[in-house]
């Protein structure tokens, strides 16, 4: 099974047919990457969701611009795919990093799905997926440093997924130390998914555990509020919400939530 | 403690010291950001490690550049603290996101262990992290779409953590039915790690589980596998690998490596 993605860049692909994936990166419109500008710069074809549109519209040259709604994924993946078979250079934008929950699964799934001949030969079509910084790290870099040490991230919407595969998970992680960054904790008819969140959290943390709660990163309307995992639950969050409990070893200094690197020798020598 | 951390973008900082942790992100030279060259424009002191500051390099005008090697992270997190409080604009360079496994978390550790008063007042040091795209998403993005789902990252360096633990939290996560990221899997002189991990995640998941092994993403010598949980210890890994094991629904399709939005409806509706 060992063998080389045709995702590379070592090599030049002689296929005409190309669809890039690009993340678009988080934090502001400077969060965007020297590859991702070159990738919309040359695209004949950009789908995304109107906001993401928006953010990428400033390096576009010459592409037709495909705008749908948020929701609608597996139809904007079906309709960049279809662009890039018919022979245009199609690029899908996403915020943040395209694969981290975002449009890069669902372009894959509905590549499967449809049967598509993926890869660099004679006949193929060629996905490359274009790396940006996700929620995750702008949330935390307007924290301090949290994300020093083991992390996970969990999705609290249970539209695609069993709410108790959620809870399972959400126990499991509060008992492995890891931070945890929960993506989703709100939305228009998810309303009780956070307050149920935080009390199984609280039954395996305690209630004074380092917490961010970062809205809006590099955006209009940017929150950035340091609270406990007990302040949690009062404190406003939505849909473009990502929260940030700290491990066992995070500590809030001057306003900055900092997990230290390593659970021993805390000051001590500098092995990696 | 509701309040705002000093690092936001919002109003004017009058306060002339200032050091920002600069990702340079992941995937190559053009995984920079404009908001990571613009700090480095106007930097006057640039502190890290040599790769790092050689991939800086281009974007850098005026600043003195200090190197020091990888494993003097807290010598150099203080040497550019001292810079900083000294009145020069300095900037410390990681590989990658600076807050992920990296140097953010060795300079506000540092600056608490001095005492220094951070924030953006009179007298006060200003920090700010500027995000990069991490080697989690670079890895993930030369293998497809891996990171679609809940996924947790977990570093098998026993340097600053007992190994007891990272035990407990390769099980947990396996139980989670996370998406596992395996950061160092392997260095000079800690060999036996990725073996014991491996037999470990073997117990809890089945041999065939899709595994993607990614070396030096973007960078020379870049090498991608394909495997499975069985064959991640057939397979070469070193200092510089990336290891992303799937969750239960992830699948290989046309050499990627693939993990669906949900576990409910595959091709159904498109909820979020």
């Amino acid at each position: 099974m060992a063998s080389e993605p045709e995702t590379g860049e070592t090599t030049a692909a002689p296929n005409p047919k190309r669809l890039e994936i690009v993340g678009l990166g988080s934090g502001g419109l400077n969060g965007i990457t020297l590859a991702a500008q070159k990738s919309l710069k040359s695209a004949e074809a950009v789908y995304g969701y109107g906001l993401y549109l928006e953010q990428a519209r400033p390096h576009i040259k010459k592409a037709r611009l495909h705008q749908s709604g948020m929701t609608a994924e597996l139809k904007r993946a079906e309709a960049a795919l279809d662009s890039a078979w018919g022979g245009l250079r199609t690029v899908v934008v996403s915020g943040g990093d395209a694969g981290v929950y975002a449009m890069a699964g669902a372009v894959f799934e509905m590549a499967a799905a449809k049967g598509l001949p993926l890869g660099r030969g004679p006949g193929c079509l060629r996905i490359k997926v274009i790396p940006g910084a996700p929620a995750l790290v702008a949330a935390a870099a307007l924290l301090g440093a949290p994300l020093t040490h083991d992390f996970c991230a969990i999705s609290l919407s249970d539209r695609l997924t069993p709410w108790e595969l959620i809870e399972r998970r959400l126990a499991l992680a509060a008992q492995a130390d890891f931070v945890i960054a929960l993506y989703n904790p709100r939305s228009k008819g998810r309303d009780w998914q956070l307050g149920r969140a935080a009390e199984i959290l609280r039954g395996e943390l305690p209630p004074a555990r380092p917490t961010g709660v970062v809205s809006r990163a590099g955006r209009a309307g940017q929150e950035v509020t340091l609270t406990t995992l007990a302040g949690l639950t009062e404190t406003p969050v939505d849909m473009q919400t990502l929260i940030i409990i700290g491990n066992q070893s995070t500590f809030v200094y001057h306003n900055y939530m900092i997990t230290p690197r390593g659970y021993l020798n805390k000051y001590g020598d500098d092995l990696v």
